[in-house]
């Protein structure tokens, strides 16, 4: 199978050896069959979720480590409660663990998408190509992306701001099952995105956007500490709203530090509605704290000696704990679990210290 | 020809009573044979810019009004002086003197452009689609325009938002000659844009935008009056800043009042690209002031009692007086020509009375 797609893909793939790829899963992942040829060249951070006696299986080929929550729980001792169980939040302890520069995360029941013409698309290679161009958050391009070949900033564009922003993440989107949330997939059902929208833009400085995790990467450089995806699922009155979490803290401070957003290309195929029925019982605080909490976040005001994401990220969890708190007591242990997640992640990354050892099963 | 294309085109089509079509121009209009079956059953409003004593053609068929030099001057008396002369700009004249609720504008060098399957797009029909659809300000939509057929708010979109806010502008996009400022179309004189995006999408709050007078539709109850176009060309300056300058002004006011404005499709066809030379020379000015301008727009602030667009941009006009004055006396001809522009406005469009009465010359 490898063969005829491969021969479109560079024999070196670009950030090869700079990019891990994180998958969260409870089952084997035979999806990376279709990603192969775009894929195998990467080393892969496999978060085992759920029960870890379950051995998943990896098709031959790949390079990759793997936790379950046994190698969590005994890397982070005490810490790992800041890292949910029985939910995809889970694959943040990935990034954590990851000594690349770049991380890209993806679903197991996300499969290679097709653009207009029935090529197949190397959705990792967009979402290199965007993170190591520029973004756009203090003006408006109208025809998008302006790095882009053929394409450039229009008149009117002020000439100052078009060195543009370092890129902190790419938010790439899905064709067929659109990534609704419980109430919508209740009332369309049957509805799919076959929409293909040929481009990619910042989201500007200022404004809020509903991150999906299914077909993300990131510069963990830049932003990785900021990447937390909360606590969800297990124990947790929430789920469903780990990645949204880590879009509105995230794009705060992107914001606040001067770092873009983009999103849009690239697509992948998005196989499978998750039930709607468990996704609402999951949802459902969060259909009504969410209308807080973007307020919260629309007016959330960073001081000047916020000077790195972990800074930026303990003040967050400060304002979480005074202004949330009202909402419910879950958040008072989510501002915890912030705290927690910095210090695992400093103490896992001591800045300016080699590689540290990551003692996962690495195979 | 029409009879192809008109067959997909409704025998009523939609707004046909509600909606003027504005034309600056300096030529015959031979360009509409090409828009016959989308613009026939509208009215057009043609403002023909320089030599007043030149007959423009207008096609057999269409049903318009035109008003050159001299009718501009018999009608606004002296405060003829705010609308521009040898320059696009006096475009916005036909905005004053229509009595409909909606304008759709297009330069005579734009044709109909063909979407990825070949089909002709109606451009006019999905400006009206743009505009009769609310948008969605407040919070960024990965998918897009929700209000599409095929596409929703995504999940971790809050609901108390998804009502959106009324739109009042929809700003199309162009194939083939790209709208560049000049330093742009000097340095990539054979950039051609084929990349056909197919979404619509709302400009966020607190977001500028270039805004491009070439193929451009608005709400005139809702924004009208501040779609000024500015004082460009004979006499003045500076040229081809003055759809930007209407774009800043608008943009602003949209935000203080809660309108939204939206870019994307419609595609127009643009046939050629104007000449690099005079254009430097048009808008050597514009590109240092703008790096004023545009700081300007993003800090601008208008007082809660500003509740009309008229009230707004007569408050506009101050700051731009106060605070730009020190860039160019320039600045203190335009404030003055701004409250120039809504003095005619209002005599033009007295509130609560009948349509009035427009002098041109009727055909």
């Amino acid at each position: 199978m490898a063969g005829k797609e491969s021969s479109s893909v560079p024999s070196t793939p670009l950030l090869k050896d700079e990019l891990d790829i994180v998958i969260p899963t409870i089952r084997n992942l035979d999806f990376l069959e279709m990603w192969r040829p775009f894929f195998q060249q990467y080393h892969l951070i496999i978060v085992q979720d759920g029960d870890p006696s379950k051995t998943i299986k990896v098709p031959e080929g790949f390079d990759y480590e793997l936790y379950n929550r046994n190698d969590i729980n005994r890397i982070l001792g005490p810490k790992a409660n800041c890292i949910s169980f029985k939910d995809s939040a889970c694959r943040c302890f990935g990034y954590m663990v990851s000594k690349k520069k770049y991380i890209y995360t993806i679903d197991d029941d996300c499969f290679v998408a097709k653009d207009p013409s029935g090529k197949e698309i190397n959705a990792l290679e967009q979402h290199i190509k965007n993170l190591l161009s520029p973004s756009t958050p203090y003006f408006f391009n109208t025809l998008y992306d302006p790095y882009q070949v053929g394409a450039d900033f229009v008149r009117g564009y002020p000439f100052s701001l078009r060195e543009g922003a370092p890129t902190a993440v790419s938010h790439g989107l899905w064709l067929n099952i659109p990534d609704y949330d419980a109430p919508t997939q209740l009332v369309k059902p049957r509805e799919r995105n076959t929409r293909y929208v040929d481009a990619v833009l910042t989201i500007p400085k200022g404004t809020l956007f509903p991150m999906c995790g299914m077909n993300l990467a990131f510069n963990r450089e830049l932003i990785g500490p900021a990447m937390y995806f909360g606590l969800m699922g297990d124990g947790q009155p929430i789920g469903r709203y780990d990645d949204m979490w880590a879009g509105w803290c995230t794009k705060v401070i992107c914001d606040h530090l001067g770092l873009g957003v983009k999103t849009g290309l690239p697509y992948i195929w998005h196989s499978k509605a998750s039930n709607p029925f468990v996704n609402l019982k999951k949802e459902y605080k969060g259909i009504f704290w969410q209308e807080e909490l973007i307020p919260f976040f629309q007016s959330v005001a960073l001081p000047k000696d916020c000077t790195s994401v972990q800074k930026c990220y303990i003040e967050l969890s400060k304002q979480v704990r005074e202004k949330l708190a009202k909402i419910d007591p879950y958040f008072t242990k989510l501002a915890d679990a912030m705290v927690t997640w910095i210090e695992a992640w400093d103490e896992l990354n001591p800045s300016g210290a080699a590689p540290g050892v990551a003692n996962g099963t690495a195979k």
